[in-house]
């Protein structure tokens, strides 16, 4: 971790290196999730989504190599322009292929970039309650016998040069959560459980933002508003494909604020196991390419210390889980 | 109401004119919402969207003229091919206008046609709970003092053409619930309950399908998976622009299942009236332009009948409210 090192930091001000540093969850210069084909071509399975300072409001699909990003879009010029319209049209092996398609043209330093949120605009943003067992005993809760799901509006994702916003107006109670995020590679119902691992394209990291007051007590006891306020989903900085991570359930995760380390476990505590999940939601709907599913967060949020603490305006949120990379996100008055 | 009529009917058996009649809510021959405009111009304010039968998968958008609907993308070839993105890219005083592009080139028969849900792919379906003064009574519930707001995903919105198809291994208690429906048409956030109708697009009639079981006690008490199974949101069949209703709140509302009355009330007896609900949401989140409201249902829902009532296969939902239409959905297995 490298909590402190960021206490005193905003986005924008962060060098290059340190951003690739932050984006790749590594130590400079190790290896962190390269694959080499037979043919000797090196494959980054992290994709990314951004936009170039001179054009921000058009979306690129990229995959990050190094301290670079390959623009796929001008690489493979009838490319889909979303994550999301290629999860769509392309199978997922089609996918995983497309890191191979690095060309010299197409590659450039990742710090001339804005990585956004590496998938928007999905059909369901669904999210676990009471999924680890050290959340759960924070609160005195026995675990909950089947998931507990709730959900956020796609419109809530933002990503690594978004920020959080704070309706300061209507509430003062807002808390982070840290939670892996499983995201959905091709149409899933009535899967079971042993099969759900087919079902999922990668993982990210999210923050399941919450106003606790409107999620606990001023919408009768439903999640919803407390959940889905604007840019109350963070994901990123990307996803890392399945077949690049041995075992998500075996994942450091931690969440610092202001470089202070507030959550720290793994992702072996879960509750309800990820094919479980996928088992139970997909018996009642049908789970869609682009889906993502914040698979609940472990214990040290901000609500059941003492005493409380909430997010304000100017805080510096640092997510990380392994295998995947770290999510930094400013706190900003809306 | 026509209830008796269409007991015996399947939707794709209804004549022509029968269903233009459905759509309309009319007794043949009465005027029904068409509008003059001095220019002589008949502007009927029913959008809808439909499909051509060799061509079921590419969505078209219209409007409806007495036993007619106008093919608004043949006789305006820009414009998008959903209505939502129709709403995304106009203002609403220019949506409203497109109703004077009538061509006998671009009208055809309704019967011709595949009506389907007026609207999709939005970015929220936001439902309102208890917010009908007889509903609450039905439960021996005091009327909730804010909105209770929970939501479905916009996946689960279907149409006339289309059925509500039950997932019967894993419940038996699927219930109805007419709503009216608010179509939002320009973005809001923070407005005021007094400038709220400056943001409404139109209206709809909604079946809120809810699996009381997964609603009530297979989900830790959050709505979501017992509102949010595949097809549990039939809307249509046509969205009444917003200047073609003079107070949405004093509108008939009903609903026949298999041609028996279950739910007949008005929409003056909303608890939470539109603005104050439109204050609330926009407070704490962004409304886009395509999002839904389904603002609440009626006494007289399966679950509180002695003995409770639910839907099965084969059965056969007519849901009706004045000035906007009557949406009949058939009820089939998964």
């Amino acid at each position: 971790m490298h909590s402190t090192r960021f206490a005193h930091l905003v986005i924008r001000h962060i060098k290059p290196k340190t951003l690739q540093n932050i984006v790749n969850n590594t130590t400079p210069g190790t290896a962190f999730g390269f694959r080499r084909f037979s043919a000797g071509k090196v494959a980054n399975m992290k994709f990314v989504q951004f936009t170039y300072s001179n054009n921000p409001n058009e979306i690129r699909v990229g995959h990050l190599d190094g301290d670079n990003v390959i623009d796929l879009n001008k690489a493979v010029p009838t490319l889909p322009r979303t994550l999301l319209e290629i999860l769509r049209n392309k199978e997922m092996k089609q996918i995983f292929r497309l890191c191979e398609c690095v060309t010299d043209a197409a590659k450039l330093p990742v710090s001339s970039v804005n990585l956004k949120a590496p998938i928007t605009g999905m059909d369901k943003v669904l999210c676990i309650g009471l999924n680890y067992k050290d959340h759960c005993e924070e609160q005195k809760l026995t675990p909950p016998e089947v998931p507990m799901i709730f959900s956020k509006f796609a419109s809530t994702v933002v990503g690594p040069s978004d920020s959080v916003r704070l309706r300061v107006d209507v509430t003062d109670k807002v808390d982070w959560e840290v939670e892996l995020v499983v995201v959905i590679g091709k149409p899933a119902s009535n899967v079971k459980a042993k099969n759900a691992f087919e079902y999922i394209f990668g993982y990210t990291v999210a923050q399941d933002i919450s106003a606790r007051d409107w999620q606990k007590t001023k919408n009768g006891g439903q999640f919803l508003l407390g959940k889905s306020m604007d840019t109350f989903c963070p994901i990123g900085p990307c996803i890392t494909t399945s077949d690049e991570i041995t075992d998500p359930q075996k994942l450091e995760i931690k969440c610092s604020v202001n470089g202070v380390l507030k959550q720290s476990s793994c992702t072996d505590q879960l509750v309800h196991k990820i094919p479980d999940v996928i088992e139970r939601l997909s018996s009642v709907m049908t789970l869609l390419p682009g889906d993502i599913i914040l698979t609940g967060t472990p214990g040290g949020v901000g609500m059941y210390r003492s005493p409380p603490e909430y997010l304000k305006p100017g805080d510096l949120v640092e997510s990380t889980i392994q295998d995947i990379g770290t999510l930094l996100v400013k706190v900003e008055k809306f």
